[in-house]
Parts: structure tokens; C-alpha cells; sequence
């Protein structure tokens, strides 16, 4: 193909790589860049750059922030003493999101997979023992929101037997059945989980 | 909500104002390149910043280029004296990816619509023109590429009017059933106009 313009196939290159996107996406979002002003295409590239340069992770949850310790650490409106364990900033962005959670966070950054040659000892599990032994942390409770498949549950399993040394109360987020989901679109492992979560109506 | 990171917040935003995306998947993409490496991420920022920065418009056929006249105006692998007139820079891109026009372009950079106070002068017509009189260009015909809706059409009817003038001939491509399509499926208006542009078996 004759192109006209080296530049304008480069940055359709790069946008192809980002995740969810095809060539015919990365064209379209090139050829709407070239038509917005210098100025917006500088504020969108400008807010990418950011993302390397001015995110950390926070040193107590090891969350991504601005400042550390991030907001949710250090927040007097957070409940102390009930700490939420996932695997990756985006768990917390997601949890966040429902209003529902008013504790504190503890990002594992990954989880226990035999086949990826990844231990106990490669995840911060040893920065949450430290938060348990913190007497001004005072957890008297973790739960536990990680997914639902094969690593998740290995690390689920360890934190658990772990925690329960210290005599900390581990609680899991239920998995069952979706709202608004009807139960013939449902996977048995699923369905399996939801009879064996059932509660007292 | 709270945010744990402005940074991220901006860069989501940023990302969601882009064509296609909706907040879900600029939030994907954000998480995406806070991964990348801070390499990663500058080359994608900076082809976007070159997209301002280094592409101009040709000055013969005003398709977009790095460089002045673009390689099409340019190359001799080309064929003089049939032009094919284009509404955008993309169309030129996507004619181009079909490999079956070999001549040079015209790009109107829009087309006239009475509705949004675009007449004749406001497009590149003028320029069309000169380049029709300029003898080195030797201008035989001429292929209208436009969108078939109503400002495609007025502008058709206006240049196949005005080129008559100057002795060109004017053809346009073939609407009709798109191929591998299904004749249940096409809309009247297409398959109106499919037989209308009916050709000898």
C-alpha cells in the first residue's frame, strides 16, 4: 500500500497495540486525532505520559496513587481493622465503585501460581503479615476478593491458613449467581458456588 | 467515588473521549499502559503528538503528508491525467488500500451542503480547477469517489457540471450491492440504485 504520510501509520500502529483495539479502530481514532486541536491531542498525550511519571504505588496498601500513602490509607472517613485483599489496583478501582466497601485495601500485585513460578514469597503477602502484626493498623478482619479460578482460590487458601495463625478472621466476597442473570445462562462451576454459598432468606 | 489517582482519572477521561470508546474501555486501556514500560508509553505518545506536529496537506492534491508534495503527487509509478476526486484525506487512505486506482487524487476537504452554509468556494473546487487548466497535469478525466448521500450527490452534479466546461470527461464509481452481501439484506435506496447502474453481462 502507498502511504502518504509515515507519520500518520505510526501512531495507527501504536494505537493498534492498546488492548480491545483493530487496525480499522486505530485508524479512526488517528484520523479523528488529526482533526482536534494541538491543544487536546497535547492534554491526551500529556495524561498517558502522566501515567509513568506521576503514579506510585502507595507503601502502605501498594495500590497505584498520586501521593503516598494514597487517599483511601489515610482517609478518616475509612473504617480501620477490616482490610480487603486483591490482586491488582484495578480490583480496587472496581470494589470502590459500588459504594460498598468502607474499610481499607491491601493489593497482593499478583497471585500464587505453581505454573507461573509464582510463591507466596513473589506476592506482598509478607506486607500483609507486617499490617497484621501493626498494632495501629488493629485488623480483626480480611476479606478476601480475588478471583474465582484456580490461582485465586491457592492464594485464598494460603492468606486464610496464614491469617488464621494470627488469629485475624478471614471472610471471602460471595460468588454465586449475577443479578439479572437467568439461571439457564449460568455455568455449573457458578451454580455450584451459589448452592454451596446459599444464605438463611 | 474515591479516587485513589487523579492521573488515572485524567487519562481515563482523556482516553474516553475518543472515537468508540466507551468509559469501560478507556478505563482497560489506562490499566493496559500503566503496565507498558514508561518507553512503551512515550512512543505512543509521541506518535500522537507528531500527528500535530509533523503531517501537513499536500499542496497539489491536499491529502495528508509528511512531506511536500506527498509521495502519490510525486511518484512517477503513477498515472497522469486521471484524478479521483475525494471528500477527506481517509478516503484517499482507504481507495489506496484497494490497490485498483493507479492515477493521482483531488481532496475537496469537504462537500457542499446548503444545510451547513458549505458552498462551492468553502471546498476545494478552485484548486481542481487550476489544476485542470494547468497543462502539465493533463487532465482527461476525472473520478468522483464521494458518498452517496444527498451533499455527495449536489457535489457531484456541481464538478461533473463544471468540468464539462473544460472539455473533461467525469465518471464515478459504482454504487450498488456490496459483494458477498445478501439482496434481503441491502437497504432500497442501494439496490435502487444498483439497477439504475446496471451493467451488460
Amino acid at each position: 500500500m502507498h502511504l502518504t504520510s509515515e507519520t500518520l501509520e505510526t501512531a495507527i500502529e501504536q494505537l493498534a497495540k492498546l488492548p480491545g483495539m483493530g487496525r480499522k479502530s486505530a485508524q479512526r481514532m488517528a484520523m479523528h486525532l488529526l482533526k482536534q486541536s494541538a491543544d487536546q491531542v497535547n492534554q491526551l498525550a500529556q495524561s498517558l505520559l502522566d501515567l509513568k511519571t506521576k503514579i506510585i504505588y502507595c507503601s502502605v496498601c501498594f495500590t497505584i496513587t498520586d501521593k503516598d500513602p494514597c487517599p483511601i490509607c489515610t482517609s478518616d472517613k475509612r473504617k480501620n481493622g477490616i482490610i480487603c485483599v486483591v490482586e491488582d489496583p484495578k480490583d480496587v478501582y472496581v470494589i470502590e465503585k459500588t459504594n460498598e466497601f468502607k474499610g481499607r485495601y491491601h493489593v497482593l500485585g499478583g497471585v500464587i501460581s505453581p505454573m507461573e513460578n509464582v510463591g507466596p514469597n513473589d506476592i506482598r503477602i509478607k506486607e500483609l503479615i507486617d499490617r497484621i502484626n501493626d498494632e495501629n493498623e488493629g485488623i480483626s478482619e480480611i476479606i478476601l476478593a480475588l478471583n474465582p479460578d484456580a490461582e485465586g482460590e491457592a492464594t485464598a487458601y494460603y492468606i486464610n491458613k496464614m491469617a488464621k495463625n494470627f488469629g485475624v478472621n478471614v471472610t471471602r466476597i460471595a460468588h454465586g449467581v449475577p443479578m439479572g442473570t437467568e439461571l439457564e445462562f449460568i455455568d455449573e462451576a457458578t451454580l455450584s458456588r451459589a448452592f454451596t454459598g446459599r444464605n438463611t432468606f
